[in-house]
């Protein structure tokens, strides 16, 4: 049984307003959730750009189901003569191919990728030759389930895209790349790989792992006995347990430090908690901070209700 | 300025039938949400019977402002007749509540409270003289917010509402709590009060705990500039983290035992994730487990969609 074809929202009318595209051929490697997303704002802001696809086989015929690319191909060959190239496979693949990019791409390009983690990345683009400039980014999607079935043009409206220049160089190709992620409706922001890495291992990559371990901690302790037990709390608190392993794998790995750092400050936290239940004096203490954080962060960037 | 009135959720029809009430006289003791939400269910689906309210008196006033309750004072005498007596306080002030009892109440009663622990309680009931029988009870809300400014009658529609009684006795008394949890649309379940704690610990306390330390660390460390780099991932994982302390510094006293196993499984899985960041062997095994237990937990509880 196929499933039913989907409505694709239309991105805010009139982006792009019929100027001609920032970049004639864009080649996405790798059509998840974050790919497949920019592969059809692109094909609905520029409808005369190339949009060229490479992922697996089964993948790329969903793409072409959706309309998402133009040209599909499992061979990165195919995007020989693309003038902007996204890495968007989880990041050990786009530094892999990275190093191959050599191979496949024979005129100059832009190449950026969308990896949760900026550093191995943006030292693995040091090699390229000149004839490539890259610029690291990482568009801030938040969808709560991943694969091209879950892509829309819109994912990236009113959501931070950072960019993470390795010093002080590329700066028209870092504006031109803010101008392509401002045109699929995200917010720009520039910022250093380490500082990006930092950032993230503490609002991103911690509340992961912490959602992870929760569930599972809590799942073989109390069994479906006690999960029938559970309100919103645990649910909403649980939402990024689902999260596929093979992307956080990578990022674990290319961001070890950092999480690690994050990871030791809310062990410290807890054990802290622990030594704490009776007197409560600490109990306290938390409980306020995080009051007062969570009011701010609600402030910052109000929910949005997705499908 | 005040606030402009509110249209409160009717019970599902028909709920009660025009049946003669479980009990005459419903004394509720602190009116936030659930003790608010309880007055609220009672007056509708049982218009004869008379509810009484004590808290303080700015709450009582809010209480008298919604229609929840007939009768309110601060001072505990004016349930001296009370055929049914919820305790719905922050836990501590149950316990202080029950010592008291006899110099309130005159009449025989059910004596029932809504703490989240169980086993304190529980012991400070049994020194109550005979013409109390005392169940304890745990009603799983689950609403956003606190306060008798979100109470609502509909509130344990569908919800678990646990009973824990002491041993074997107090049958008849538990079946007609049973009935009172059934007929404002519980579903009532029976556990022993160990049991309850240990598993609340864990679906419950914890997550609770975990997200106020997240919340802590992820603000301290990342500030309001890491903070808007945020997705729903983060906004999620930490809706607990705006929980009053007051409430759970009774939870975390009374259950401090099984919190602390609770916690001490949680801290020993975040630090085989620390040590395992870079082999990554320990995240696909805690990712997996958790990817699994989340599938289960949505299939069992799908979220409600709270206003």
């Amino acid at each position: 049984m196929s499933d039913p074809p989907r409505i694709l929202p239309v991105i805010q009318p009139g982006a792009g307003n019929g100027s001609p595209p920032l970049f004639d051929k864009v080649a996405i490697v790798g059509l998840g959730l974050i790919g497949g997303s920019i592969a059809l704002a692109v094909r609905q802001i520029w409808p005369s750009a190339l949009v060229i696809g490479v992922d697996r086989k089964d993948v790329l015929e969903k793409a072409m189901v959706l309309h998402a690319i133009d040209v599909a191909a499992e061979d990165p060959v195919v995007m020989a003569e693309a003038d902007l190239v996204i890495l968007a496979a989880p990041v050990e693949q786009n530094i892999n191919m990275l190093a191959e990019l050599d191979q496949h791409v024979t005129t100059p390009a832009v190449v950026t990728d969308v990896g949760s983690t900026k550093r191995t990345t943006v030292e693995a683009a040091r090699p390229l030759p000149s004839r490539f400039t890259f610029v690291g980014g990482h568009p801030l999607g938040g969808a709560p389930r991943g694969g091209i079935e879950h892509a829309r043009p819109d994912l990236f409206e009113k959501r931070p895209w950072l960019f993470t220049p390795d010093g002080e160089g590329a700066s028209s190709t870092l504006e031109r790349l803010c101008g392509f992620a401002s045109a699929l409706g995200a917010e720009p922001h520039i910022m250093a790989p380490a500082e990006h890495d930092r950032l993230l291992a503490l609002v991103s990559h911690l509340p992961q792992l912490t959602a992870s371990a929760l569930m599972h901690v809590v799942g073989s302790g109390a069994g479906e006995r006690g999960l029938a037990l559970t309100g919103r709390g645990l649910f909403d608190s649980t939402r990024l347990a689902s999260s596929p392993a093979d992307i956080w794998r990578d990022i674990c790995r290319s961001n070890a430090d950092a999480i690690g750092d994050a990871l030791d400050l809310l062990i410290d936290e807890l054990r802290v908690l622990r030594q704490d239940l009776d007197s409560t004096t600490e109990v306290d203490r938390v409980f306020e901070s995080a009051g007062e954080w969570r009011a701010r962060l609600a402030k910052l960037r109000p929910p949005r209700r997705d499908p």
